[in-house]
């Protein structure tokens, strides 16, 4: 391939800045991580964007130049503008992947298009996490063991409240016996949307090569094939705009 | 059944007070027509709400005491206030059924629960639409001809941006050539949803007594079977929660 | 209601005869455990049928009085005659409800209505289980706990090679860490199916009143809303079978 | 990308060698003529089987060099073998993606994979088809005008009895005024699975620029991505196969 797939890191950016064992384990912001693990694929161009920039980081401009868009958010995601997840939400419609991490279950853009409250039951113990194949074969597990081990993680358990996925990739269990769709797809218009629940900005979970190479294989699955320009559907038709109306019989 | 389902027939209700054309066809409002259809059922009682009541029709005490609510709208979607469409919307998720209509398809709360724009393509020239049973057998289907015909309606024309429905029940094709997905079904929590396309307000489609027959089966289809006391998930889990934890082996 | 859900229970019936274990849980048999179960509700008629009977037990008359089967089978899947599987294939077409329980996952019924393997992993441990609510308010799930603990179980474990699920109500994990979605639905044709995951002859599981609870709740979720007199589409139509051809213009 | 997408188009051949108003059409079979489009990009390397070769044309090794099978039959369904038919769907479910041509819609390996009959409603009467796009962007409409227009075709109408599909592409009416889910998706196991209606033997649909270009657009897409080495689970797992058992608190 010639050309590269254009990532944007978008993260709220405020742990890092406040907490310091959050700084501790990523000094330059979590966005900053993981686009230096994308960006050292060679056929992948990795940005970062965050809340605090104009337009949430997120103009017109930035988004028209993202393939694929990964986000990252906890703390404030009402400070998110309505307008930047209009913005984004349009552009996934047209064809802009998208792959949201942990806490960004809840945030704006995600319950925008799941279309439900997206949430679910947690507990912050650091304890063991073991995310199960539920799809062999998908691209987004490639070179990925069965089942991934993390040690210390925060716990998501079901319900998790959400649209039935259009593919369940991963599925979580915890030490303490809770259960989570851990990796899951949607395709909502022209875009491809996968959620991946681990992260937490207490555990270095993104300086884990197994995760990364999840993230990468999601980047690649999520890009889009087309062009992008998708023309929404929301056109008056006359007669004669059909190239010829069914003949009488 | 001892307990008849509550229905509430929602109606923006400005078509009809404005437009002499359409108050010949619907002199006391497309929601008191629809109401007298379905209230005549035995196990359905009908209730009315419209825009321009306190809180849109739809306050707590209202939407506590509705199994099913049916949604009319069509000049002034943007009218409806956030907040009801909040309430509506939690209401579902907590098992509500919901009946979208029309050009509802493009009301706030449609497209809140679907997450993307609802949008389509379509033409008003009074032409010939037949809809097909894409599932047979299905309950919203008991007792429907296939395919029902309807000889003058308005043209709706995919691409319908929609997620792929969980059930496509009935299929459209018009005098011009379009198709569209008419009869379509969703859940969204613990509520079903069912989007339902004919129905334009300057044509008598809603005394229609196939129209009906479908829209009081489409009622008992997305009536609730449980207690709608569902609570959504939201908590803070700790280790003892649980009833036991697993043993240590 | 005035009619009953009328149940068969059907079940390969070699295990309880063979087996003096198996025996001492299920004196007689696995179905006849269920079906005293099942119709002990006031509106479930319940009644039993085994591979060894004449057809299989699933003659043409039995399955036209059957709105639910409900299915155990683990050693013979193959001696099911392919016949007896066309039999009920046609049936849920139709409409008739389907509850394939645990090891049944693999059996020939099962693997047609998929279209994949239905294969899984496994371990025989007598492990603790918890199933996790997936769907809250979901009519299979009406009165039952969250999470529905059980002591000794089979493990199963994912991948699970299944389609996509039409819905996921329950995912379980095991003591040793495993997961699955031990509570799933499909609709093939008009009919309504469910698999369940536990249940292992030689733990009394069907004897457990929450596993009894999602079992009764499930019949009356999978029951047909119709006639079953489904004519499964396959017809030759010309141009005037259609109640009117659509005008020319 | 360096390596080509393998297609092996698949046809019983039997038409074209029996009837001269289909050899007309399709003077060295369809198989050939298809092949012939597809293997004329510059990414795909074409080769066929047919019906009366050894092993159906289909033996381990030819399965084994097959990214993409693309499927042709109508007359003689019933002369692919059992044991065939079980290899192609092992292939499917470990990667390799199907296309299923027109009247495939009826073949062993579709109904097989689809779990239900695959029946639906035809007419014979080289009517006008108009192929609507449902999901735009989807990669197997790149470059393909909306709708695509064919002057004469076999009618199929719906009911179409297929589960719900994963994603549905294009929908067809016809100048009888039915309508068709012409172009729908599906995932089993590892492989993707696209049908695709028109074709009819006695119509030069394959000849088409359009219907080449989204069957080319669709070989791409149903490729696999991954090696199809896919080890399909069916393992008894012991307490030490999991790379370490979750730490007892």
């Amino acid at each position: 391939m010639a050309e590269k797939i254009r990532v944007t890191v978008w993260n709220e950016y405020r742990h890092e800045r406040e907490i310091p064992k959050v700084a501790a384990i990523y000094p330059q912001g979590i966005h900053a991580a993981l686009a230096a693990a994308l960006g050292a694929q060679a056929d992948i161009a990795a940005a970062t964007a965050t809340l605090d920039e104009a337009d949430n980081g997120l103009g017109e401009k930035v988004l028209a130049a993202t393939d694929v868009l990964m986000w990252w958010g906890h703390k404030v995601h009402d400070a998110v503008a309505d307008a930047t997840v209009d913005r984004v939400q349009t552009a996934v419609l047209k064809g802009m992947g998208l792959i949201v991490l942990h806490s960004g279950h809840y945030s704006k853009i995600f319950r925008r298009l799941m279309g439900t409250t997206c949430q679910l039951m947690w507990r912050e113990a650091g304890e063991r996490e073991l995310l199960w194949t539920a799809r062999p074969g998908h691209p987004i597990l490639a070179g990925v063991p069965n089942p991934v081990v993390l040690e210390h993680t925060e716990m998501y358990g079901e319900p998790f409240d959400i649209p039935e996925p259009d593919e369940t990739v991963l599925i979580s269990s915890f030490a303490g016996g809770e259960v989570f769709r851990s990796g899951i797809t949607y395709r909502r218009g022209a875009g491809k949307v996968f959620y991946f629940r681990p992260g937490h900005e207490t555990y270095p979970i993104y300086h884990d090569p197994v995760v990364q190479r999840i993230l990468i294989n999601a980047v690649r699955w999520a890009a889009p094939s087309g062009s992008m320009a998708i023309e929404l559907p929301c056109r008056k038709m006359n007669w004669w705009q059909q190239p010829k109306p069914p003949a009488a019989r």
